[in-house]
């Protein structure tokens, strides 16, 4: 059997700095991050798929210190020291009125793309995996663009929505810092995978 | 301000491979998809983040006619006729005990894990989030392998779950077909995406 390296059509660069050789950061360097890597990574990971091309995710990008201010005592404890290091901070939500815009995301099925979705009890599982999908794509743009992503859940979600979006149709779901790791990254060594048996049963 | 394209540091073929070139896919081709290519896809995408290690993700693949013909009925209709042309269908699950498995994922913490997921009300949210988390990954991961995803939502989990996993842990909440696209891929102009400004906030 090849090596599964040679089975896949991206170069081994790639795969490395997209899955193999990346870490998650728990700490970060004093390089910032630019508006526009933020950018880059958008203009890619865009395109990934969602459900009907919705695209629920949104996010809030916390670069100052006034920001982090307001976010600290929202955050669990364990999340503070990594969080006001990191030279950015993503808060990912979704849009509890996704389905509102079709004209922009559907033209031609704006209508029923809004009914399909009018039902709250459908629309919010809807927009927490479209969401967590575009979360994963931005975590990998994050990556593509020779970054560390530090993924976290842990704080108070309706709490950071009512700071940052009083009012409004923002729902927290989880962050990302996001920087050049700090010097004695990683911190851990990596924890083990599932092999393939333990996942997959063919049918 | 620099192309997007060289901002980023994968290289512009992995860029169109995953994103900026690949389409969901609605027909396809008859070409198999083997064992060695799923290997090949999980031995990379395996090291996706989630939370605490958990990763809770499982697959049924339905590669038989047999295991399709106990899939169709319990499809939404309009999903029926390209799923049953893929030549490999990914039915994604979560282990809705996935807690209770931390001696794997997580050996000096597995304790600490039990319990913070002990009460389902949490569990169970982790889970999907966690899980399609590791979706994404897997389309990013059959995109490198060469091959297109279709990935759909629309039909019976709970009878899908009852029929392939009777009396089990696995909680379908997504499908993916695999295969090598058909001749007339792709069989709609790509939908628009958000702008930068439509997604981010800067605070």
């Amino acid at each position: 059997m090849s090596e599964s390296t040679d089975v896949l059509q991206i170069d081994k660069e790639a795969q490395d700095l997209l899955f193999r050789a990346a870490r998650t950061a728990n700490t970060f360097s004093g390089e910032p991050v630019s508006e526009e890597q933020v950018r880059a990574i958008h203009d890619l990971v865009k395109f990934g798929p969602t459900a009907m091309n919705t695209q629920p995710l949104r996010v809030a990008l916390l670069r100052s210190e006034e920001s982090r201010r307001r976010l600290a005592p929202l955050m669990a404890e364990g999340n503070r020291a990594k969080t006001v290091s990191a030279p950015l901070v993503a808060v990912l939500g979704f849009d509890s009125e996704f389905h509102l815009k079709g004209e922009r995301f559907f033209p031609e099925r704006a209508e029923m793309v809004a009914q399909a979705f009018a039902d709250e009890t459908g629309r919010i599982p809807a927009a927490r995996l479209n969401a967590a999908l575009q979360a994963a794509y931005f975590i990998i743009g994050v990556r593509a663009a020779g970054l560390a992503a530090g993924p976290m859940v842990g704080f108070d979600a309706a709490g950071i929505d009512a700071e940052f979006f009083p009012g409004g149709t923002f729902r927290t779901f989880m962050m990302v810092n996001i920087g050049k790791p700090g010097a004695d990254h990683p911190q851990f060594p990596r924890l083990p995978r599932y092999d393939y048996e333990d996942v997959y049963t063919e049918f």
